[in-house]
């Protein structure tokens, strides 16, 4: 909301609840951000989730459970919308482009093949999961300099990546839960995903083998990963440095408005990234990295740190960018 | 659970739930605490929440909430059980002793009126709200040295007072919420009724004004309270901590199993009570006070802080305290 | 820093240290606000924290323990600077301003009799403590309104007003501290003293009572007070509410540029403030006020919750709002 | 203190302070654990730290930092006595034992060659680094049944292994900082001499890569570690976990009064070992292990977890196991 509220190219229509239709989203909402409810938003009257409350709008941002967003999103593409949902569900089919604009922007092209086999004006665009969102923008210039083999991730997340009420207090208090609920699957077979190249059959996944170990810690926001990956070609360490540093992509070549200034950002520090300090980097779209070392002398391993905001990075930012990246490169004419 | 699993009046024969009848208890519960779930407890078949359930057992422990212990606990009491019932409904029931022992142990012969009035041969008693038990166990040896005129008191409570999952960890993480549901009233009506003296007509409330704010922060176990009490009679401040460590009541003079030691346990040091050092004096069972000073010279004012364990004194053990109370005193030839 | 680099009036000009003389500010700071190092500052290389340091600077903030600040201050006003200092020595001096500019900024006339008792140029100003600044804002419009009889206020106050090192984090994890050296004393006497009128005779305090209770909890930013105010003319809760919302003093009518909106912000939810949500009201500088209520039907009595930052307006932010009266009100010539 | 109070073998007869001599250790200390300071040792008067001091002790137990303890510890033990230290240095020195009782109790053998070497009666016996000491107890059955190639750790450690002050409640609420201080070389370096072989020609450590990424978390007591392994050896899953849960070691045959009844706890469920929860176990002498699993079909690559308890198994209460250790096996006479 905080984020569509004044939005230079899209305006906020509609709004949908299972529950509140009839209130006012100012009345409905518990807002527990520590900025401001948006007028624009409060205001909006709320309507009840069905496919024909969207009907005049031409885009539509789904932030449904998977099993509620299954039928809606199909049918809202029929309806010749584009979708751009965070939900899990239909994020491994082939002809869904999973994105994380700086990473896999051309991606968006499947839709020709979504759009060819399905048989709908619509689009179905989906925002790939927080955690992989993260990795995935540490990975990219990696793998463009290096070449992966393999990726092992230790990750550290927050307690908003479960959702308001996802973690209960007196379960994370003064603990980790070393577990979170699919979390280690998602991040491997999405990050296989959006690292594929797209040919003429189709996405192409890179010989790689990733896995990860999810825990949960008290933390509100941000999500601390540790990564070791193994590359194919001997790179310096100041050569790996660079190649995040220097990192534009055509999010930022196309200036979207939510594009950060930079994907990644080194932070020399050795005590560093540190979740409370860098989750708003480039307002909380920049991935932060840092601690990179080869540990071993010889081995093509490098053992560095990301830290992203989950909710930002690996959620609602990435979808809006993601809806600016369609009409800029996509359908521009629109 | 790990208060009566080993008691040695109490076997533990039945336990129900309203969702996991049929599964073995270990296998049902999610057990959070650090001591392991006792083998005696684990190995019992759940039953459906139903009275015909406990047919065989002559006392019953409710931990439901409200809506749901309303019919049962009436039912049960009909049946013949002796009921000792942690839900908020019937507390304030002129003929229902709500029971803090060491405070108004006496009260337990409204039961005489309860059977009386409602014909039959079983027993409705309530264990009163955590924060209520707390205070006035600091409160009952002041009112009885100096009498009481006014008391407010400002708590800071524990996660665990509102439940495993009452309070998300989103909302409580760098937070304090300066508001719970129902407390406030619960603390001023709940203290009254405790403290009330208990003639031939019934209750009679003392001439005492009572007052609450109650916070909830982020503190797993542990309810604080600062508590400011005017008083009638003059006395000096060491009269009244004298006041409070020799105070022993019918349940240290019965030897009750549960009975801590001390109910009231005085801490000299000016940074103390803490409730994480401090919350399992007397096995959870003790409040601990300090810092109590006159803030105004002349004045007939108190201020102290004290601290006891909403889940053990003020819910759980303050019940088996109650039956304790029950059996040894009320109808001890049982 | 933040608050003075890109101040519109004032110009950072040269920055002492006791341990970093010779280091850029930027090398020698851990900077650990999640705001970046204004680059302004950073650039500034650190001068020993002498009163020489300080020569071409006309304007002295003073942020050092009492010990340090003791001669240092005196002998820059000697000097002729106006010095406005958080330190607590020389705050109940009777000629010295206790400024917190909405409550009193007629104080600062005191200079007039400290500038003629010392005989000196220079000012000595002083910032209150903070959670005196944040309870004195709540207080001025109901002692306006009604006159206050006494006031007892129960604080729960943030980690960072013990500074960036002084709270352990084994202390206060899952841990409240019911203790903060020194703190009871100031809030009763600097209230006292910021309340007080200034007639001929110099400042004049009310007859008013004024206790506290202070506590440390695990909270970041932000000093939560619960407040219970006995008042002498008998007014309407709403009459109380408007009084706080509508108040606007000096420092809105100068439009001093850190002087926030509304000295005083009201919130309606029952369950605000909170400090996560609500401590960056005004950009820090407004105190958030809820859950006024009358205890005791007939008791001109109030109870409130109270809610400031304390590192902006409970310190930093009130010195530089000081220093902004000054220039604007005292010495407009300037 | 709390685990050589009551210990069957040892008597607590001095304590020395650098600041506190001349007080009662009960007047000096700032006992900060939730279970009270044993009375045994708060009466003993506090004695300078000295050599002197300790003269008519034939155990001592030394926990100073590395600078103090240097001089200290070789004089004490030139003096003849038995010295258990937890200070860092000497740590790697040849002839040291660096022991983790039931990984490499026959290390104590190592005294012959110190004793020869130095010339002196006494014993200098080294307590590991504590998040090593987890390490390598839940790296010792594996090792012995599949080999061991390589082994990357990332931990989660807790406040408490930084001690009371060494990290601020403002660094690390809502936070994790991703670097401690010389952590992660005494991980590496450590595990190495632990799991090294004794022969005539000394230690010879295994050919193993061992690296760690070690940060601190919001968690009061107990370091979890994410372990990924690899093997030389195929075996199954389960035959993993039942190495851990069957081994009983040296330790555990001589019935040492600090031994856990198992030096490695195996949790089937998917979201343990927690620190809260699973620090306890053993009495804080067990490792908890958990989420054992093969990441890749057809590799020889293990990731588990394992938890224990920095401040008694990887400090303390290691130490004593040690101390026991030496009078059982090493000079069983005494």
């Amino acid at each position: 909301m905080s984020l569509l509220a004044g939005h230079p190219w899209f305006e906020l229509t509609v709004l949908t609840s299972r529950r509140g239709a009839g209130l006012r989203y100012g009345e409905a909402v518990r807002w527990v951000l520590d900025t401001p409810l948006p007028q624009e938003a409060a205001d909006i009257e709320l309507s009840p989730t069905k496919p024909e409350a969207v009907r005049e709008a031409e885009l539509v941002f789904v932030a449904l459970p998977s099993e509620a967003a299954a039928g809606i999103e199909v049918e809202l593409a029929k309806m010749g919308k584009v979708v751009v949902s965070n939900a899990s569900i239909y994020r491994l089919d082939s002809d869904v482009p999973l994105l994380n604009p700086e990473v896999n922007w051309d991606h968006i092209k499947l839709l020709d093949v979504q759009r060819r086999l399905r048989g709908w004006r619509g689009a179905l665009l989906k925002v790939p999961n927080c955690t992989t969102s993260i990795l995935t923008l540490s990975l990219k210039p990696l793998a463009d300099l290096a070449g992966l083999e393999s990726v092992t991730a230790v990750t550290m997340q927050s307690i908003s990546g479960a959702g308001f009420s996802g973690v209960p207090g007196y379960m994370i208090t003064d603990n980790i839960v070393p577990f979170i609920e699919g979390e280690e699957e998602k991040v491997s077979r999405e990050t296989l995903k959006i690292m594929a190249s797209l040919g003429p059959e189709g996405l192409r996944e890179p010989e790689m083998l990733v896995t990860a170990t999810t825990t949960r810690v008290p933390v509100l926001d941000g999500h601390l990963e540790v990564v070791y990956a193994s590359y194919r070609r001997d790179v310096e360490l100041q050569e790996v440095i660079d190649s995040w540093t220097s990192w534009r992509s055509t999010p930022q070549e196309l200036s979207l408005p939510t594009a950060p200034e930079a994907p990644v950002v080194y932070v020399k520090e050795r005590d560093r990234p540190q979740p409370r300090l860098d989750r708003m980097a480039g307002r909380g779209m920049s991935v932060v990295v840092g601690r990179a070392e080869k540990p071993f002398k010889g081995k093509k391993l490098l053992r560095y740190v990301v830290l992203g905001h989950n909710t930002i990075r690996g959620a609602a930012g990435n979808g809006v960018l993601i809806a600016e990246l369609y009409y800029k490169l996509y359908e521009p004419s629109v």
